[in-house]
């Protein structure tokens, strides 16, 4: 059974590779659900056929590819998912937590690749048709802990330098410090248990949890 | 050998399908090979690997694709053959023809697909790098003439309906209307030495033919 009066609500997750967003992502899905909330995790790039195809791409250690046409194919898997999944999904009431969104294209691609960030910015209100995430969470830890986190297996993007990792987190910091209504962050150097707590804390200001 | 003090110049064939411009592109390449210039011809989308792999998903029949990814990931395509193709061979002196640019998403996401046609320019200035064509052939025939012209085995594009054809013709015209200096209309309905013939006048204004 859904709550009853359950509001449509869009979160995202958000951080470096290694930052521990995508578990966080899964507990609070669980959370939710066990609450008896209508409520859908999804991941970017990905879940849509389209879309996996296009991660594929970008995540190929193989693939070569600009730094324009990386961010354009984050875009069109991103328009994809938002026109397939999350439309759909918030306008049946349910909650959409997703892990990575446009964030993550300003930290990685803008302040990552060093884009210009306007233009970076105008493309996410093309891809995103105009949704903006009501809560955006992101996890914040020091570069040392997220890569000793991260497995083995590397893919093209956490492949890149330590110097690229500084700046995408100094992007996410930049970001969370010019929307602070909308984004928060979260310490994620503690242990999973805390961080869930202040991410808890960060929801109960949204939902009745 | 080639032509002493050759200039670079970019020359796009577009059309809607059935218009003959593949044609019209290869003999072109092949009077300019045979007169010792150094020309390359592409095809958009692909003509990179990463480019392959989207033409791959886009033209794919079973891809199911909202408006805007489709738009998204032709300009993906086009920066990625831009950056490793287009813009280094025009550096170096070549004559880059290429089947199909952006005026074709224009026709066929901005005219075809109803999208907004500004925001659709803004896009390709983002993938184009801001390279423009010297000169635009458009391919113009009628779409019975262009449908009889094509082959069984249509592609997701080549699926559409008439009507969305018929916007797309229209689309062309109005390109060629507003852009008169760049883009020239061929009458593509004449014999195919007839067209080649409009072509090379066209060409001998930009080239010694």
């Amino acid at each position: 059974m859904t709550k009853s009066k359950q509001k449509p609500l869009f979160i995202t997750f958000e951080g470096i590779d290694g930052c521990g967003k995508s578990t966080q992502a899964v507990m609070v899905y669980k959370l939710l659900q066990s609450q008896g909330y209508k409520v859908k995790l999804l991941r970017e790039p990905g879940s849509t056929a389209v879309s996996e195809k296009i991660r594929d791409i970008l995540l190929d250690k193989n693939s070569k590819i600009s730094d324009i046409t990386e961010l354009l194919l984050y875009e069109a898997a991103r328009s994809e998912i938002t026109a397939q999944e999350i439309q759909p999904a918030l306008k049946s009431g349910t909650i959409v937590l997703c892990d990575r969104f446009y964030d993550s294209t300003t930290a990685y691609q803008g302040y990552g690749r060093k884009l210009d960030i306007r233009m970076v910015k105008s493309l996410h209100k093309v891809a995103a048709l105009g949704i903006v995430p009501d809560l955006t969470l992101v996890f914040d830890v020091d570069i040392p802990t997220a890569f000793s986190r991260r497995g083995k297996n590397l893919d093209r993007l956490e492949s890149q330098s330590k110097a690229f990792f500084i700046r995408v987190r100094a992007g996410f910091m930049e970001i969370a410090r010019k929307e602070r209504r909308r984004v928060k962050r979260i310490d994620a150097a503690q242990p999973i248990d805390k961080v869930f707590d202040d991410v808890k804390k960060q929801l109960s200001k949204k939902l009745k949890i």
